[in-house]
């Protein structure tokens, strides 16, 4: 005998980013690969007092077991705020706390996946999402995504030519990775269709509290007529990630098959971890908390794109997202990031090459910048080195070309 | 339209013990029910300084994302600690952090299990890996298990005949629910039979450490010959369940495998909860937390032995076990323990049905006892009440067997 896995390890393979993230843990490089927040603005003090707080008053029920659902006076307060900011009407019976967001999304793959199944996402979409489902062996629908959200009609068409469709994948606000948000008509021609022909629909918010400009659009969910929609949402980013905090919000009768899911996944997410973010929301100012990180992050975008204004050759296009952690680039279609990482890294400089974004692969010549986790100055270093590796591999070919032609003459 | 689930989801339904949980919140009820360590016995004020300390040296690595791995110190005191007490020789690269054994469990699930596949496991087995793996839809081949640990012909036998076998999964120390410990001629046979055939096995150990009496047994993973052994452990009995802090040891190539699928599901487990267990470790004695514990756990176990004693009927038998959590009841076969179980609810005490332990069903004559939850007078007093109401039905069935039996001469 020997050792057989299951038939969906042949297509589980290690991420790129994942790998990628190695490689920045050396403190010389410019990072701009991970979705990290800037550790300088967590609320260690605070949390510190919360920590003492909390063991001395209720230890002994902070270091046991506790429900799967989550400690109750955190899922009113998101209830509670999600209904403030995003125009939802959920109470706290919708809410399950998850260890992440990424173990929503892993509890949505085991709810609904068969092998063979239709997801239908943004294109480019999460690469997270993707690594998540890919081991149920979905069969993944790109919809043509532009800077409104996506393509309706092509929705439509492939709705009515698909088959097996699951449910729908959006990441409506600073999407991850284009930076793209969706505008309030789309977000209501969108739910239209979902409404009206009862399809589930994920909607991932974990950039959304981050704008740095205009206002907040309502949620996909406020919208949504017959409970099909299921909202994820975390502290990753409006808060510190290493607590691993997030949230699903999921109507009956889906929500109780999550927590029967969720309690075979990992029992229950940290109790204590989940006290010391309640608390920090009962007695320090949460919202102060963001306008801090919003300030700090807008800065860096806006030293990013001047940057890319400033050292990229016109041929490089790239979006400006007004908030959340990532920028888009799409270089000239002859170039692949790929191979632009390559010689970035052995100049201390890391991005991640866009085609991870794809379910279906292409557009290798795309690649995304996260702009949270670097101050200014080396943001602007970081981009004048890509900006040297992209116009000297664009000269190169430029010069291969015409030799390539007169080879063609002789 | 309409929601369509994942087909696994149509066997897949919500655990006894969960539902028991919920009743037993309550603090007038008795409850032998849960897995759950004595709450007084947590590290609490040692734990206050502990984070006090890490957020002030180290807040912005403790509160940022992490390698999907773990923490790099925590997993060499793991690996060091295995190596001590189990007889293993194993390395910190061989250590993978999970968000619980929970956790450990469905990655298995994971990367073994496709529809139909067959777990070989002792009977009965623990309940958490019944409801983690069969959302792969697999077939429990239930092998005989006596008082010194598997039946090694019975083994054999299903060995032979047995179609798909994708790996046995077993609690060789103080099991959940039997309370039972292998012997250490009954590991050197069953370990032979894993080498020389070649069968990938579950270790599951929580409960090795909370030993009454009598030596360490070495770790099926010390007799592992050719990395067919990937072992689960967990902080969650030794120090507190509430952190969620639990690992498992895999050879490559498994290794790698774990570690993509458990990106997949969260990521990372809390970057906190880990630095403080790692740092408990460091800075006090884990193992004289340890004694502690046990000394408490051995006066409730004696208290329980003694309440059983004295207060059942000689037709019920229990097991005496030399460590653990958890001592287990067969009733006479015609009683069924979840009948006892609704009668004693009436009167504020609660355990588990023994059947839920059982893949494939049956034995509902038997019945799961906590004993390191509550103080000993409760312990008393709860046995007290049991044992009230099995003798009350043992009564009633003589009676009615009597009225049966005139009824047919007459």
């Amino acid at each position: 005998m020997s050792i057989h896995l299951a038939n969906r390890m042949k297509t589980v393979k290690a991420s790129e980013i994942r790998e990628m993230l190695k490689v920045t843990q050396r403190p010389d490089v410019i990072s701009f690969a991970g979705g990290l927040p800037a550790p300088e603005l967590f609320p260690t003090a605070e949390l510190g007092a919360i920590t003492q707080h909390i063991l001395e008053e209720e230890g002994s029920r902070a270091l046991q077991y506790s429900t799967t659902e989550g400690h109750p006076p955190l899922r009113e307060k998101i209830a509670a705020r999600m209904n403030a900011k995003w125009g939802t009407q959920i109470s706290a019976n919708d809410v399950l706390i998850t260890t992440g967001s990424q173990q929503g999304l892993d509890l949505t793959g085991k709810l609904f996946l068969d092998e063979g199944d239709t997801i239908i996402c943004e294109s480019p979409t999460y690469v997270g999402a993707i690594s998540a489902w890919n081991v149920f062996k979905p069969r993944w629908v790109e919809v043509p995504t532009d800077d409104d959200g996506m393509n309706i009609e092509a929705l439509e068409e492939c709705l009515s030519r698909c088959d097996k469709v699951k449910f729908i994948y959006v990441i409506p606000n600073f999407q991850n990775p284009s930076g793209r948000t969706w505008s309030l008509n789309r977000r209501r021609r969108f739910m239209e269709i979902v409404n009206r022909r009862g399809i589930p629909l994920i909607e991932d918010n974990p950039y959304g509290e981050l704008r740095f400009e205009g206002e907040t659009l309502p949620a996909l969910k406020s919208f949504d007529e017959g409970g099909w929609v299921i909202s994820l949402g975390t502290f990753s980013k409006i808060f510190c990630p290493g607590l691993r905090i997030a949230w699903v919000v999921a109507e009956p009768p889906l929500y109780e098959k999550f927590v029967i899911l969720k309690q075979g996944a990992d029992l229950h997410t940290s109790t204590l971890n989940q006290m010391q973010v309640e608390r920090f929301m009962a007695v320090h100012d949460l919202e102060e908390n963001i306008r801090r990180i919003t300030e700090v992050y807008r800065d860096r975008r806006d030293a990013m794109v001047r940057a890319l204004e400033n050292e990229m050759p016109e041929s490089v296009r790239f979006s400006q997202p007004n908030g959340g952690l990532f920028l888009w680039v799409e270089l000239p279609e002859r170039l692949n990031a790929r191979v632009v990482l390559r010689r970035c890294l052995e100049l201390d400089v890391a991005f991640v090459p866009g085609g991870a974004f794809f379910p279906n692969g292409d557009h290798e010549n795309t690649l995304r910048l996260n702009f949270s986790y670097m101050p200014a100055d080396r943001i602007t270093e970081g981009i004048h080195r890509i900006a040297m590796v992209v116009k000297d591999m664009l000269r190169w070919q430029v010069i291969e070309e015409r030799l390539d032609k007169q080879a063609a003459i002789a």
